[in-house]
């Protein structure tokens, strides 16, 4: 069977993009949490990872690290979910969209690090995460204008766009971010999938405490 | 017939990415250079990316953002170049290795910005340049070491992940970085082929001075 090993659900954003993908799609897997921040986190997850980081797939004698890659795997691994849209011109504008949510939005990143035990109150953001901000709600609002019509996922139908950009969705709930109208129903949409709820309780549930995480 | 839009050749890096893998795979495309760091780039930019970033790519009605989703949509539209490892399990560890590229290696890219108009000495290097550097040694050598029999690529043939990693080698030159022997050679190899001869030619002949980065 599959194995992602992954960090914290209490605050390994990257960990779940991939988990989110697997368990929304409705493939069977398991996981294994490494806590992150601890003396031997590094060495644990060197056994698993060649770059010592979350989260990393195991399939038999293959492992797969990057959580793009990973989704890219289990795209091509199981067509019948599919996993990007079928649509050539589309497919090609969703992996722009993954691929600018793994290498981009720093600002939003930094400033609001994932945090699924907390809640804050509303307050003023830096220049630069308000511009990652405007830039997140144009995207979500686009495409949902454009695709609602087939469904409630960015593309209508579940893809791993959905999967790369769910943490910015929990950083906006956990944030009070403004985001337009259209963008925020499609957050809460997110938040409120039985696989989100999921991965909350089991945060919620993590023993671990992580100085300067928690309240 | 495709158009990519890039910046600089000479200071380019995410430019270079796409630009080599097209230029190498022989196929056919014409480039439009938007010089960066003058006051009207970023407007220029948004005539053509919805990020205001270089590079996209341009095929008739569409438009591709982001240099990893360029390199997959070259792949797909082009599957007889086999841009792509064809075996499934050296894919999704050359998917891993891109994805690792496009979103990593922050030290070497913020203390050794892209240059292909300068060579400096060798010097010293703060501790995260340097741990950048030696996972870039043991990918290349240990890629190198397992395919060399098959071609002189990191997977025997020229691919994706070449093109990902072409800057780095380009970055070791300016910066006179220390490599491992058998990363050091292919390194040398990537930076001595026709593209890339004809990319440097191309950045020491722009008329664009850029204060900060002129002799």
């Amino acid at each position: 069977m599959l194995r992602l090993i992954i960090g914290n659900k209490a605050y390994s954003s990257w960990s779940l993009r991939p988990w989110f993908l697997l368990r929304q799609a409705g493939i069977e897997f398991e996981d294994q949490v490494v806590p992150l921040y601890q003396p031997d986190s590094r060495e644990a997850l060197l056994r698993y990872s060649p770059t010592g980081k979350v989260p990393c797939l195991i399939d038999g004698d293959l492992t797969i690290w990057e959580s793009l890659a990973i989704c890219e795997y289990v795209a091509e691994q199981f067509p019948e979910k599919q996993l990007w849209p079928a649509d050539r011109a589309l497919r090609a504008e969703a992996r722009a969209y993954a691929s600018e949510m793994h290498a981009g939005f720093f600002a939003l990143r930094q400033h609001c690090p994932f945090n699924a035990r907390r809640q804050f109150a509303p307050r003023e953001w830096p220049a630069d995460v308000q511009s990652d901000l405007v830039r997140i709600g144009q995207i979500w609002s686009d495409l949902r204008r454009r695709h609602q019509h087939l469904g409630p996922f960015l593309y209508g139908q579940f893809s791993v766009v959905d999967a790369m950009f769910v943490p910015v969705a929990s950083r906006a709930r956990t944030y009070a971010l403004p985001l337009p109208e259209l963008a925020q129903g499609y957050a809460d949409m997110l938040l409120d999938l039985p696989a989100m709820r999921e991965w909350y309780a089991a945060g919620a549930a993590e023993p671990w405490v992580v100085p300067g995480s928690e309240p």
